[in-house]
């Protein structure tokens, strides 16, 4: 392979590097930075707006490999252009523990580094730039192109595009015209069990043109063309897809091209034959000098792009500038609380309390003067959720819109949620039924293991849900939420915890939250004085102590289920039985208070959980002697009257479930 | 609107027996059954065979309400034409409690009624459909066209081909080429929110032209338009898709072809309406006679045809027959758990203990021979999972091979899964890691709501992964599918348990199996008699009980951990503590034992769990007193065994937690 074209040594110093950071691992993946090396050249030498020695510059543009195996591909890069945080000793240590140089990128908990989002579960990263992409076009309308006007650029291969969420993003951001994200697509035609045609037949290409994609078709290792193609895709406004033919695992003569290339295991031998084809004559982690400077210089094209954009921001308006500088760091304007605090006052006088999904929107509506930074998706629920309300639609010719109507597309709703988080500026909302919230699971899961501050809201909690049946009867997916780690799930019982609620999950800045709400009305069971301090804070409180004599037993209730526990205890109450009522809106942050603190709330008595759903997790509550009612399969189609009688949660079995275990 | 056709009157029978139902139950959804009114008198009347009084029949075509919230479209086709547990008293009770008329389809859970899968969020159906034809392909190849050659039709809205579950159904379906395989598309540019331009801009049809589908695009109010565009799909080798432009809720003046037309409550008033739009003077419920007989007669088209089925099947010589029955039933073939118990004594005497994964593959690989019915279908995980081996792929040209290269499409894989037991004949096994059960996790919901004998299997079940790091390291996967009703959980140990394991979820009929499973070698734990009955049954065991004195301490432990759990036992004995170690390879299994029995198991001493994955949920086993060696967050990039150390998952912590506990 001669190198005819200039830059093409410098595609060569990421396959070494790459090659010779798997040899050392003794394992990784070689197909995405032997095969994309000419395209990320390309992009970083001649497109890109970035500046290493300022990672998190709000300005630059986002990069995203969403082949996230590939991730020597993103390392070499972000090393050779000068990023601090990965210098050639990290990359001599990739995938060795504690290494920033990991299996796959990992988002960093700390100061942006230069990896944008962490990923490896395939369509998460596109869907992610997608959000992103999203994010720059709502900012750019608000703060204009001085501030806010880069690009989203995200390595996609076979993978991401097969899976549904990367068709859904392909469908969204088509019909969406996010005209500055670009895809460049790994078309190598291998996966991991070989060919591409063992599980796909259609043209790629084909299907992004039918969704309004602008496509080019170009020789992946052709520099020039590769750059002729990213100049096409700046100038046209249509979302763009570069198909780049490529070679998998290029340059090792062993695999390259074949499905070893993808990740057979790399030996010496190997990168020894690959310093042969391609005739590079430097040692392993040696990079002459004269291609380290010019990788330098391709890291340092953006400075004076990013100096003018200091002196644009410098010279705002000192108002105007603060406010872009809090909402690009994701502080909260003054007077928020309040707005919530007033919330809370006057729901002591609603005289018919709203259905539980309904408080949410009512709250979110309050706040949306004061949060424009706060955008919602939602999967084509937006009457019975009800949290568009003033917002407008964020359309293709109106970016000053913050709703984003994503379709029945759960998954790519999340993931969206989560490049915007990622990209900085907003506060992103994703709403859907909780039944549905499985569709965008594995997108919570990335919200959660990177600490995005993404707020997943859900309605329709329960069997309160009614006649639609046990499809749409979350019954087991609080469980499998609280089981995630990182991710609140709070679930509020009536206006005043759910405004506390909505301030913690506001206020809480380094992970998710999912909050919880009921389809029915929930009546207000909170009646203590509306200044008191925010009690959900502790996750846990005994909302109403016993009062006809020493507490012998504790009723454990959760949303709905709370009103559910107060009428059970001034049953037993009456029975002259000493009951407190323990709202837990969200286990979480009880978890993480004193022990002291947590034994005093659920007492020495007896103990009975109340939840319309399983009790799966419930024993870390309940002790030995616990009780529980609540829900022991899957739901069925009825008034939710009827089904709450049905599976014996009602205030009577509370009653008798407690006289149980008393009696024991 | 003049009655035209003579079909017509047959399908306004549909429009007014849902109207009459949904006004009556208050709530329903008015726009699919309305909608597509003549293309299902097109399809019942002209194309489908089917035979109401044996609603079972193995040669049935197979009709999926993809779209099942338009469920009084089914329900109303089930009760005209003639199946017995639809009379009209059901209808009327549509949405009433005990109804067999539910908000959405349930497939019963008894003998088959007509109604073939549970659908309702949206996508699963046309998902389980492709499932289904890949069933009938299969056994077609198997046992010829005259016991099985049927077809499957899919009704579907907007919403399932916005979700990424559909795209990936018309992207693999398209591959496939599945030429019985027919969906029916309600074309009515509406969805909750309103017109789809909201959320989606492409060219549908197109899209499915992309993938390989024959595409029809027909007038769905039309019927002959409609029975010609069917009589294309059955001649097309392709799998076809028409698109039906209809008019949501057609009939209904106030909001037909309008957003309200979805759901909008319906009143009297509208009924009133549509009878004086349409031209029909008959009351609520009310079917003139001969409309009756005309449904009564479509409903005997087939009659013919499976007289002459019955006729084939008795004349087939007895032992063909009877592998044939057995198939379709369901039934195990005699000798496989011999199968099972040679490998359980071979295990004895492996030298090197394989991968988890590994011991699934040969126990299934040993069963081929004897299970030609066992499909597998995997997402491009071929050579870390083995469970090809020496089975052949299935594909557009050899619908003999028992292997789906599903790509990576891990939702729609356990959606076919689901359809393929639906359908029945197939035993079918979906494969791929555990880090991505939540992709397919929606499909896993289905498959436990349902009671499908689906196989979840999955590989690479914790931080034992290593080097691939937090984003394929499950810690709280397990916990979640645990949450599941109905859906059992398995983790063997060993390669003992692992057949053990196995012999259970093949003899498991009534719901789905998780097997889980490690990629790190599992060594040989269990020693006893190889002949002993399949001790994994009651789902958790004494597998080493105390033997230096009286148990003090009880481990508990599940797959890779209880290796680790032995190796504690051992220090701990050796220090004079009389130690247990207790497998529990099946909760649910566990939970169902008598009382005594798990008291007995769990012992009255101090308890410590150890798994490699979060706490959440052990708190049932673990007691007041209980201690837990495992995760509290998500994993970390590098090899395995430094992370057991780092998150401090060693026989050293679990003795150490022992100590902690014995000395309270």
């Amino acid at each position: 392979m001669p190198d005819a074209h200039p830059l093409q040594p410098l595609a060569h110093a990421i396959r070494f590097l790459s090659i010779d950071a798997i040899v050392k691992a003794g394992e990784g993946h070689q197909g995405v930075p032997l095969g994309m090396a000419e395209i990320a050249t390309a992009l970083y030498t001649r497109h890109l707006k970035f500046n290493p020695t300022d990672p998190g510059w709000w300005d630059r543009d986002r990069v995203v490999l969403s082949n996230g195996h590939g991730s020597m591909l993103l390392y070499s890069l972000l090393h050779l252009t000068g990023y601090p945080d990965f210098p050639i000793g990290e990359i001599q240590r990739f995938r060795e523990l504690g290494s920033v140089c990991e299996g796959h990128p990992e988002r960093p908990h700390g100061p942006p580094n230069g990896i944008e989002v962490t990923t490896g579960p395939l369509g998460q990263g596109i869907a992610n730039a997608l959000g992103m992409a999203v994010a720059e076009a709502y900012l750019n309308a608000r703060f204009g192109d001085g501030l806010v006007n880069h690009r989203t650029w995200a390595f996609v291969g076979d993978g991401c595009l097969q899976e549904g969420v990367g068709q859904e993003m392909i469908s969204l951001a088509g019909h969406l015209q996010l005209g500055k994200l670009t895809l460049l697509w790994d078309d190598n035609r291998i996966t991991d069990d070989g060919p591409t045609s063992l599980s796909i037949s259609e043209d790629v290409a084909q299907r992004f043109r039918v969704a309004g994609w602008h496509v080019e078709e170009v020789d992946g290792h052709d520099l020039d063309a590769v750059s002729r193609a990213l100049d096409a895709a700046r100038a046209d406004p249509r979302p763009s897809m570069l198909a780049c033919r490529c070679v998998i695992g290029k340059g090792l003569p062993r695999v390259q091209g074949q499905r070893g290339g993808h990740s057979a295991r790399l030996y010496e031998q190997d990168a020894q034959e690959a310093r042969a084809l391609l005739g590079w004559p430097h040692g392993p982690f040696e990079l002459p000098a004269e291609l380290q400077r010019a990788w330098r210089e391709a890291g340092q094209r953006s400075q004076a792009e990013h100096r003018a954009w200091l002196e644009r921001l410098a010279a705002l308006p000192p108002a105007e500038r603060a406010e872009f500088e809090r909402v690009m760091r994701g502080e909260l304007p003054a007077g928020w609380q309040q707005v919530l605090h007033g919330y809370r006052q006057r729901a002591r006088s609603e005289a018919a309390p709203p259905s539980g999904i309904f408080l949410s929107a009512e709250i979110n509506d309050l706040l949306a003067p004061l949060l424009p930074e706060r955008m919602v998706g939602c999967a084509d629920l937006e009457a019975p959720t009800s949290h568009k309300r003033s917002l407008r639609a964020f359309t293709a010719s109106d970016r000053s819109g913050a709703y984003v109507h994503c379709g029945v597309r759960e998954h790519v709703m999340g993931a969206m949620a989560n490049g915007m988080a990622a990209h900085g500026g907003i506060v992103p909302l994703s709403v859907t039924y909780l039944a549905f919230a499985d569709y965008e699971r594995p997108a919570m899961r990335m919200a959660a293991l990177m600490g995005l501050p993404v707020k997943f809201v859900f309605s329709h909690d329960s069997i309160g849900i009614g006649k639609n049946g046990p499809t749409h009867q979350p019954v087991e997916i609080l469980a499998s939420l609280r089981a995630m780690p990182n991710m609140w799930v709070m679930r509020p019982a009536d206006a005043v915890e759910a405004a506390e609620c909505w301030e913690l999950a506001l206020a809480h800045r380094d992970g998710p939250v999912s909050l919880v709400f009921a389809r029915q009305a929930l009546p207000l069971v909170r009646h203590d004085d509306p200044d008191a301090d925010n009690r959900s804070a502790r996750g846990g409180y005994v909302m109403h102590e016993a009062a006809c004599g020493p507490r012998r037993v504790t009723l454990l209730a959760t949303g709905s289920e709370v009103a559910l526990a107060v009428s059970a205890r001034d049953t037993l109450e009456r029975m002259g039985v000493g009951t407190a009522v323990v709202s837990l809106p969200c286990w979480e942050l009880f978890d993480q208070q004193p022990e002291a603190y947590r034994q005093q709330v659920l007492g020495d008595g007896v103990r009975v959980g109340v939840e319309a759903a399983g009790r799966f997790g419930w024993d870390a509550y309940l002790g030995a002697r616990g009780g529980f009612v609540g829900m022991k399969g899957f739901g069925a189609s009825g008034p939710a009257d009827a089904l709450y009688k049905l599976f014996g949660i009602t205030p009577e079995a509370v009653v008798a479930e407690a006289q149980r275990l008393l009696a024991r």
